[in-house]
């Protein structure tokens, strides 16, 4: 009998956490999902998730399991845990690699979202081949991993890649992180909703945007889609900031390639084409015409699956 | 007869360029120095230089040729080329390396000065055993080598850590390289100077600074120890544009260490200390108080040419 190599993805969130057995083509031949929530203690929660992979193995004897990829907020490469996780219930710093370990025989790497979403992006997307790339993952807040010279770039610590957190402006927004001015509070989905809160307070003209019913990245990306003033100014300053920010970036590793991911990159050219813009304007010289903006192509569905998978397939090539 | 390895260092500046014979424990055995202008053409110069250097080598049978590193401005590693040196007369594309390799059967690496004094500290001074560290080089303008994963950071072009052109103040300061609010502008040797003139043509009380026949970052310096209240508040303007900026850097690569080399570095605490204070307060909380703030320990005098030495001593490790 032929075995098909897999590997499982987990990726967990705030509010759900899913996985998936994956192929080395990228292909998710079985998935699953769990309020993350429901589980008082990673203990629990690893024991339930073991227990659901064993069976699907169990039911598919010609699948080979070849190792655990974890995608997690605040994951951390090096220790293989989870520390001080602002969205999760489980406190402090959570062993999650060890208790992993302790379930199946086969290596388990962990590492953060937006870490994983890189490779994911470096495996099975369009950073396939390069070797000096970024993503920046746009969601509640903004997130990003560093591919240098083929790796990723951890640090010395394990938390490299925290561009959501580069001052773009000083005494700005406050942030989330407890400081002012982050990136994340103007180019997240959430930052771009203040934008529009602060714009609208004080703009006369008339505009789409005091008739929605929510005031999201989505119904903002509708009124300007609709060719609606206010809306397409809020993506131009929202593009100036992120746009800016990504020329600084380039400055330091000069990547061929930055990959825009998540909730508000889902908005398309009304940010990728300004954001193009104010990078190029703000770049040195040696680098303008270089860097290729591109929004992922990892299945959105699969992506957080595919990532966490990736970080195993990486190590087996 | 034993045998002693031998890496040639040589270090390209606008003004002057110097040699030098190094063994793998960083000692400069013999050393040599030219005019850079005096040589109209790079062929000449590779001529002359490698005659020199021959001549050496005849003259001391027990030494055996390793490898040459070179450093120079706009230096590119991938392509053994210096690309448009706005500070040398040789102009355009100048493929120095293969210029060598035609004198010398040894292989030849070329970088800009920057990184190899990032290899050169990595080997010889104060970052030796650090995976994870970036050397700021605070001299006429100011460079950056990032090491991460112990590699040094080339990007896709070979052209990463361009840390003075980093936009710190947007519509700020004019460039030489044609943009505005760039580092280099503020934290220099020339910076500090710009910064000088501005507090002064404003500036009520007294002032030693009034009184110098020279302005530069050496007076500056002189009277900012000797407690002058506008040179102190100048170190403290710069510290605040520079640090700030690593603090920024620290989130995206999360060196254990950042080392400050150059003339400007040379105003020792008077920089170190306040730069280390703003970098601080300006840290994501996961970074703070895990990054060391250092002063080269490269000896000055040879530190271009153990550098760019080194560069042949890492890949023979």
């Amino acid at each position: 009998m032929s075995t098909t190599k897999i590997a499982v993805g987990i990726d967990i969130g705030g509010t759900n956490t899913v996985w998936g057995l994956v192929n080395d083509q990228g292909q998710v031949l079985q998935k699953g999902k769990r309020r993350t929530r429901t589980f008082p203690t990673a203990e629990l929660f690893v024991q339930e998730t073991s227990t659901i992979i064993k069976d699907l193995f169990a039911q598919n004897p010609d699948y080979e399991l070849t190792g655990i990829g974890i995608g997690a907020p605040n994951g951390n490469f090096f220790k293989g845990t989870i520390e001080f996780a602002p969205n999760l219930s489980w406190k402090g710093v959570v062993p999650l690699k060890a208790l992993y370990q302790q379930q199946f025989e086969v290596p388990v790497w962990l590492t953060n979202d937006a870490n994983a979403a890189a490779i994911g992006e470096q495996q099975f997307g369009v950073a396939q081949d390069q070797q000096d790339f970024i993503i920046v993952t746009l969601g509640t807040g903004v997130g990003s991993g560093f591919v240098v010279n083929g790796e990723l770039v951890y640090g010395h610590d394990g938390f490299a890649g925290e561009l959501g957190h580069v001052t773009v402006e000083h005494g700005g927004r406050m942030c989330g992180c407890g400081r002012k001015g982050c990136l994340e509070t103007y180019a997240s989905a959430t930052g771009i909703v203040r934008t529009a809160v602060e714009l609208l307070a004080t703009y006369k003209g008339d505009t789409m945007l005091r008739i929605q019913e929510t005031l999201s990245a989505q119904t903002i990306a509708y009124c300007a889609e609709q060719g609606d003033q206010l809306a397409l100014e809020i993506f131009d300053f929202t593009a100036q900031k992120l746009g800016r920010s990504l020329a600084n970036t380039v400055a330091i590793t000069s990547p061929s390639l930055i990959v825009l991911f998540g909730g508000l990159a889902k908005s398309g050219a009304l940010l990728l084409d300004p954001t193009q813009r104010y990078m190029e304007e703000n770049l040195l010289n040696i680098f303008k015409n270089k860097v290729v903006l591109a929004l992922s192509t990892v299945p959105e569905n699969d992506a957080a699956i595919l990532g966490a998978a990736a970080l195993v397939w990486k190590k087996h090539q």
